[in-house]
């Protein structure tokens, strides 16, 4: 277990959010903090308990911050949380249901004090809930920081954030776990698959649901990269094969991504967050607005009008990324003038050099898009803030929908010119192995290796500082220590770069693959070695996220299916244009176009109806929620009737 | 108001609904059905009050059914039903809210006794509610009849029903409303809107959501008349001005069908039923099968395997509409030929007789049509209650379902020949004109002026029948008579042939329009005579049905959806082979299709990106639906943190 440190009243407590003030903030603030934190919940506090960090032993030679404060809370107070989040956890009869500490015995696991009962992701999830609605009665602003206005109901955390007076909250990691997490998730030589509950338990639901995607995307490719295989081998050069895998291709997409949903509900049902109601949702800490009356909610709170949100999004930040499109199709242009001047180079002298030459453009484009992408996503990101965004899933949204739309065309928009305008396949092919190839290796090497190196350094760096101190025997750190590396490791920034790289893997595959069949079997390793970085940065070089209670995979399912759609439209084209299929129309190229877009006509409807016809959640799951809702309404007819008799007889 | 009548116990009451048994009911059956029905809810009755109707008076010379009963309830029944059935009333502040005897006297409009609080159509619905689910206690069968069998919970008017005991359940009219009603609606010659919120009051909010709908669509066809109406008085024989006729169909297709949404949203708060939520779904009277126990309620009910019902939709039900489609396809084809002969006929010797022969085979086809959907109705009724679906939403949506491909195929399938593959556009101005205006005639004389002349004899048979007995002074009749005479109306079928009607005349306009741009002001004019047939049917022709509590229109929204995305095809189409396109073309008939499908996808893309963007709730009624929802969030957490501190003294 992790070390226990002492509140100001003397109870001993588990710590597992950081707090950090800057460390200029004035005696008066911290200490009305903290007492606003301690403070009853009767009172408008948080009832938690929290103690300030100790110096640690390079405090005197280097500037620490002493402004370090550890977050705990006790059993009783945990469990009040877990009812106010709306937790759902396994009933005794085996169903997920919302807990209460009225019945809290009947809940599976439940041992009297609590213990084990709520997993440590969890009781750090109840505890940034807490702080985040910790709210200001009647101050105007925070003592001792005049300029930090307060108004009753504003969350005291998101103002002390948008001021810069908090600088980060983080939850602890947990070394004995951590450990047991990544032997079961990488560190073995296995064929089993990952340990989505224990990611689930040490991460939450959103991180696990993100590896359970990547794992079902994986196994989905399978087949695909099974089929490719043979292709690769024995048809290399038989272009006109692909009409095959081209049709295999359309109802893969459609049938993976339905299932999924039914996979994720499954997921979802078994961590009880798929009946799970939202909470309602705070302003972001960077909304800003006139102050004004919430109208829904009666408080005062900023108001920004939404007429000035739409006309900015619509007159500024529409056409910045139509401006960027430009930009990248320039680029584009650029590069097959290139690439057409160093095929001109090879066909006129082919030695070796020249051979290798015809793929350096490539390679250029490919290195170039990665760079656009990274330079755009901060311009997107600045943009978005800008529009100033109400609430964190609206500006998610807004910042998703941008990127999207730009990777997407930045990505693809060279394959479809080679594909519908040049026709040239060879060269289409050729693209997309360079494409492919270079931007995974890309990835891999910022994502994952780039990060840990600087972390191992800040690691190392830390571990002879404390050994020149101490002397210590063995290698672990004490909890000052532990908690000032942390403090200091990346943040991690969601699963927003992870999916949107698997969404660009989905469309290699699903757009082009009849092309280049090799491509399922590439992104199949690559996601492999995914499954082994992404678990390592997880565990190793980022701060733990705090857990996020998802249902689903959210927007990304939207674009995924959206992507699908696309793939319908692209392959029936290829197979349109392919030599064998020509072949049947000879005496007339309209009819071939007119059959092409009927059969397409008629794919796109069978896709919708298939989405119609396969339901979003297993049978078992609707009856167990079927179930569920039938008994309360019971109860609550009970209820009412016991009252209504109640009612009649003091009448009588 | 109505007259009333007098309980068993004494207590005078409203008689609002009606309950028929069969004339050979044993007297045990009505004996121990009347007092289940008048027994306390405690005790597992329904504590309604209920009465024998007097014999009428031409009782002894004509053979009339003695069991019939009137059925009313007190009005704390009425109220605690009202709960019951989650029914939304106008709070005090103006907002929608679920009304509870608790804070009844928060509501707006309550006033002590409750009288005029809720509607008369209100009462019914929440008498039928209670008689639905009025369940058997431990009777084995019905008392007098052993083959009726009964389980605990079964529902015991359901049985009643699917044995034949019980013939029929209506509520009845309410003479000084209707006359009231039918004054406003269609009585006197206006200018006005329809007076939907009346509508609403008497018929409930399914009716009034589809005159709703009736009244939105001609309003939503008034452009598209006047745009045509100069196109058919100048351009009579200039078929390439369609152009813009076709582009200006799409957008609006697509515009007024989501402003609808928004326009039923409002209606739906106005009346309290777009937050309501569905009560649990009873099997439907015909659903039988082997007695097992409901995974759900844990109830005993019969279960019938859902793998055996999908053999049946998919071995039985689609091969036989397959075949349907197939006939229909044969009989069009005849069409085809009698109008080439017709045709020839004309053109050899074209005298005035061969001018107007021309026209026949369109006639008849228009017929035979007709007889086609109302012979298919028939047999897709027996076929889906063959399928036995447990829930009246399932049968519904299954026979929606049949009926509405049959229907478009029926009436559409000659149309698309003659666009697509004759490319006729003469022909298909002239079809399309011949069909319309047939089918209207037949329509209207079919669903009203019949029905209403069978009533009226019907009616005046009663009348003369009374007078010579009573020398009744004023033409009112007595309540007995009334029942027995709105016993005998037939029965209205729900808005099921009313909305189907629609949606093929919204296919003409949306689909075809611009080839006979006076399709539109046809329209208009049906809708317009609609509007008063369908209002005087639904009060003089009819029994008064049943409302119906609904929040939309429901699939019929998909259904119009649907038909909008054909119809941006179909529009494309029809624009890509108009002479004045091909003119740009001249060099290539290729790149002419490649961009009508280029300019097509472009479309579709933009109707789905458009859907999303267009909330389909007004702004002002989600914020009074995120206020009640915080209300109410807010409401719970004091409540438990109201437990939490008495929970908390309790144990100091």
């Amino acid at each position: 277990m992790q070390e226990s440190s002492v509140d100001s009243s003397g109870t001993r407590f588990t710590p597992l959010v950081v707090v950090e003030l800057a460390s200029d903030t004035a005696e008066e603030t911290i200490a009305w903090l903290l007492s606003r934190i301690r403070d009853l919940q009767n009172n408008g506090g948080s009832e938690l308990l929290v103690e300030q960090m100790g110096s640690g032993v390079g405090a005197e030679e280097e500037k620490e911050n002493p402004n370090m404060f550890l977050v705990g809370a006790s059993w009783q107070r945990m469990l009040v949380g877990a009812e106010e989040i709306g937790l759902f956890k396994e009933y005794n009869d085996g169903s997920m249901r919302g807990f209460t500490c009225a019945n809290k015995h009947n809940f599976k696991d439940f041992k009297g004090d609590g213990d084990s009962f709520l997993s440590m992701a969890e009781c750090q999830y109840i505890i940034k809930h807490e702080l985040d609605t910790l709210r200001a009665k009647d101050e105007t602003h925070v003592p001792g920081h005049t300029s930090a206005k307060l108004y009753p109901g504003k969350s005291i955390v998101r103002r002390l954030q948008s001021k810069g007076i908090l600088i980060q909250i983080f939850p602890l990691h947990e070394k004995e776990e951590l450990k047991r997490l990544t032997f079961s998730w990488y560190n073995k030589v296995k064929l089993s698959l990952q340990p989505l509950d224990e990611i689930r338990h040490y991460y939450g639901e959103g991180q696990a649901l993100y590896f359970g995607f990547l794992e079902y995307f994986t196994f989905a490719l399978v087949p695909m990269a099974l089929i490719g295989v043979p292709y690769y081998l024995f048809d290399w050069e038989d272009y006109d094969k692909y009409v095959i895998f081209a049709a295999f291709n359309l109802v893969w997409c459609t049938v993976i991504l339905e299932l999924w949903k039914r996979c994720s509900a499954s997921l979802a049902y078994r961590w009880g967050t798929l009946s799970r109601k939202k909470a309602f949702e705070e302003p972001r800490p960077g909304f800003h607005g006139v102050l004004g009356f919430n109208p829904v909610t009666g408080r005062e709170e900023p108001l920004y009008p939404n007429a000035k949100r739409q006309l900015r999004v619509w007159l500024v930040s529409l056409p910045f990324v139509l401006l960027c499109l430009y930009l990248s199709m320039y680029i584009m242009m650029i590069y097959f003038q290139m690439e057409g001047w160093a095929l001109t180079v090879n066909d006129e002298d082919p030695t070796f050099w020249t051979g290798v030459l015809v793929f350096i453009p490539s390679i250029i484009y490919a290195v170039v898009i990665e760079i656009m992408n990274i330079i755009y996503r901060y311009a997107a990101e600045f943009l978005t803030e800008w529009e100033n965004h109400r609430l964190e899933s609206s500006h998610q949204n807004h910042l998703i929908l941008k990127v999207l739309v730009f990777n997407f065309f930045n990505c693809f928009a060279s394959l479809f010119y080679i594909a519908f305008v040049m026709q040239d396949m060879l060269l289409l092919r050729q693209s997309l192995a360079t494409l492919l190839i270079t931007s995974q290796i890309l990835n891999q090497f910022m994502e994952a290796f780039l990060p840990y190196w600087l972390q191992r350094r800040r690691n190392k760096k830390m571990i002879r500082k404390v050994q020149k101190r101490k002397n210590m025997e063995d290698k672990q750190l004490p909890l000052t220590e532990q908690v000032r590396l942390e403090a200091d490791m990346s943040v991690y920034l969601g699963t927003f770069d992870d999916y949107l790289e698997l969404f660009l893997l989905f469309g290699y595959v699903s757009l082009f693959s009849c092309v280049y069949p090799l491509a399922a079997v590439l992104v199949v390793l690559n996601n492999i070695t995914e499954v082994y970085s992404d678990a390592f940065k997880m565990c190793r070089v980022f701060k733990r996220p705090f857990s996020d209670p998802a249902a689903n995979i959210g927007v990304w399912q939207l674009a995924f299916e959206a992507m699908s759609v696309i793939a319908v439209v692209t392959n029936c084209a290829l197979i349109g244009m392919s030599p064998q299929v020509k072949a049947y129309f000879q005496e007339s190229e309209q009819q071939l176009i007119i059959w092409t877009v009927a059969i397409e006509h008629g794919l796109l409807a069978f896709k919708f109806i298939l989405t119609f016809l396969i339901p979003d959640v297993p049978k078992h799951i609707q009856i167990n929620l079927a179930r569920l809702e039938f008994e309360s309404l019971e109860a609550l007819k009970r209820k009412k009737m016991l009252e209504a008799s109640e009612l009649s007889k003091t009448v009588q």
